[in-house]
Formats: structure tokens, sequence, C-alpha cells
């Protein structure tokens, strides 16, 4: 598949075009990196954005709820949507209020969801799902019963119609502000995970290591010898 | 103010209504950790689903850009919009698949921006979004020009129509998998912040002391003494 997005109207940058990024391995990257995505859809005129647990397969990004949801059951009408994921990445501190700015990474997907009726793809969809949030698990949980299956829709939409914008790096002060004694640079932002916290059905258990998962973002426990970061 | 919230046919949780929250305490605190919220907006029917930087003040949502900018535009009209802040607290890992969850905090707020014209609420505004974000250090930054301020609109929104889902605790797993011998329970997930990077124009000067703002969540440099999460 082309690595570059193609451009419509509704995905072209219009403000700070210099920050928009046009490539499929951007946006692909940026919901692999989602846990949270805000799913935008309008009931008569007006809007509503609700968030939800999204992961993507392939070229498609998968939602899932209840059934008896009322997104979901609007999603099922082909209600045009917008998907939004986000990452805060820092906070630009600049020597002018002005210059004051974020480093994101954001990705805004339009079309429509479908729902995955087939039975297979449904259990495999869960599948990715879970090995995406803690690698090895779904070996060992109680899989969906067909009560639940029944009970749980999913829906995936196709990445095809989107748009990346991505700031990164210092301030961008103006020369004349530049000598200004005040500190100027950049709060990192970062979502971290763990340590992990047993209910207490995990007694006696070996905790698992779902680490591979999150990467330099894991927090491991004091008595583990990991790298925190 | 009363304290809760009225609720409306749009605010009403129907799915899982015992995490609904309807208290402003709540609600306002949702929006003070958030440093990024998502605009919903409808053009033509296609809705969008913007993330943008956000602060509260008083019963107040405000958000800010450029001018030019398409949706600030678009919110000039009074058109009704959705707007959401999430915290993703946890990953809710439970011995079945179907009880697989998430801790979250969200709100949805609810009805029209309308723009700040006047200039001593105007910069009042950013006095607050800054000092929030960075204690003490609006007297220090360069205030903004005639210039900037005229290409830099502001839009406020009213707190007073808003839902909120709250989910905390353990997983809620059947007693019937409760002895099963996979490790259930929850890996956190916390937004952390620091240690901070100076730019290229901060050589010599003091690094300021904005941990305030993020209470635990900050991480300070290795050559400091506060406690790191």
């Amino acid at each position: 598949m082309d690595n570059t997005l193609t451009v419509t109207p509704k995905t072209r940058v219009k403000r700070a075009p210099k920050r928009a990024v046009y490539e499929r391995d951007a946006l692909y990257a940026i919901f692999d990196a989602a846990i949270v995505a805000h799913v935008g859809f309008q009931i008569e005129g007006q809007p509503f954005v609700i968030p939800t647990l999204c992961w993507r397969a392939g070229n498609s990004l998968y939602i899932h709820g209840a059934g008896s949801s009322r997104m979901l059951k609007h999603l099922d009408s082909g209600a045009p949507v917008c998907v939004t994921a986000t990452h805060l990445d820092g906070l630009i501190l600049a020597k002018s209020a002005f210059h004051h700015s974020a480093n994101y990474r954001s990705a805004c997907v339009f079309g429509a969801f479908t729902r995955v009726i087939d039975e297979l793809e449904w259990i495999e969809s869960f599948r990715i799902f879970t090995e995406q949030i803690a690698p090895g698990r779904w070996d060992h949980i109680r899989p969906p019963s067909a009560k639940e299956t029944k009970a749980t829709h999913v829906y995936k939409l196709s990445l095809d119609e989107a748009s990346v914008k991505v700031r990164t790096g210092p301030p961008n002060d103006d020369p004349e502000d530049q000598a200004r004694p005040v500190w100027s640079g950049e709060i990192p932002v970062r979502q971290v995970f763990g340590p992990m916290q047993p209910d207490q059905y995990a007694e006696g258990i070996a905790e698992p290591d779902y680490s591979e998962a999150y990467g330099r973002r894991w927090i491991a426990p004091a008595s583990n010898e990991r790298t925190t970061e």
C-alpha cells in the first residue's frame, strides 16, 4: 500500500501546514500508541465526542462496546464519523506569551464504521487487541462465551482518509526576545504504565511481563530491576 | 452554584449508568487536570474532532487559536459543540476476555462557544492559563503585542450542560472465573511531566520550579532530590 496519504478537502491541513504529515506510517504509529480514541458523530446537528478504547489491525481501526450502546447503534446506520487520537508530548515554554505551544502527535480519520459480523474476524480482532495490551495473555484468559460474544459488538473503520499533525522541537521565539532572562524550553509529557496492582484473585500467581508492550514507558515495581523512566 | 449537574437528554448516561457522576466538582477536576480537550463540531453533516489546549476559569472552559483557524471561524457562528476531556487511569486485566476494561475519568460538555472580545478578560484568561501550566511565569515572559493580541482569538464555553463518567477499582470477574490461574488486576496509567529540557536561550538561567502545577506526577532531574513517581 502506498505510504503517502491521499489529501482530500477534509484532510488538508490549513492551519500550520508545516506540521502536516501525509504518511501512512505516521498515521499507524499514532493509533498504535493510542489506547483511547475520541469518536465524533452527530445526531440532528448536535455533535457528540465519545472516548473509547481502540486498536489497529492492518488498515483498519477497531472499537467495541455493548450492542445496546447509543453510539454503536448510531454507527450501524453508516453515519459519517471523525475519530481522533492525540498524544501530548511536551509543553513548550517560550520567552513570549505568544510563542508558548505544545509538542504533540495527532491523527483524525474520516469515514464510516462497519460492524464486524464474521465470527472469525470478530474473535481475531479481540485476540489482536489483547495481545497488543498484554502480550501472551490471550491464551490464558477465559475466551468469550456465546452470550458475551452476542452482547459485544465490534466495529471497524478504514484508515484511508486521514490527516496527521505533529509538532516537535524547542520554542520558536522571535529573535528580539531570545535574550530575555526567562527560562525557555520544553517540559516533556509522557504516558507511563505500572507498577502492576494485583487484585485479590491474583494471589500466588506470578506477575506476567507485559513491559514489551510499553517499552521504556513501563514503570516496574521497586523490587524489580527493570529501568524506570 | 449548585454542585449537582442538571441532567438533560444529552447528558444522561445510558450505558453503565453506575459510572455516571453528576457533580460539578468532578467535572471541574477533570478539566483542571486536562491540558488537551477534543472539540467536536459538524459542518454539513460531517463531524470533526480537533484536539486543542484548554483551560478552565470559573464555570467556563477556554480554548484559543489563530483567528484564521477553520475551527474557530466555524465556532463564531454559535455552532453546537461537544468538548470532551479524558484521562486514562488504568488498564483492567480480568480473568475473562469479556471483563477486561479500563479505569478512566471523562467529561463531555455541550453548548456553543462565544468569543472573548473584552480586552481585560482576554488578557486575564491567558494569565490564568499560563499560571496553571507554569506558576509564577506570567510576570517574566513578554506579554502579547498588539499584533499578537489581534491574531489570537479566545473562546469560552459554559460548563452548564455536561456529563461525567468515571470507572475505578479492580476487575469485576464472574465468580466462576475467580479461581482461574491467570494474573488479574490493574496496570495503572499516568501522565508524567519533566525533567525540563532547556533550549539554547535558557543557558545560565535558573530552572524555575513548576512542579507545584503537576504534583506527584512531576519527574525531576536526576540531580534533584524531589521524589519521582
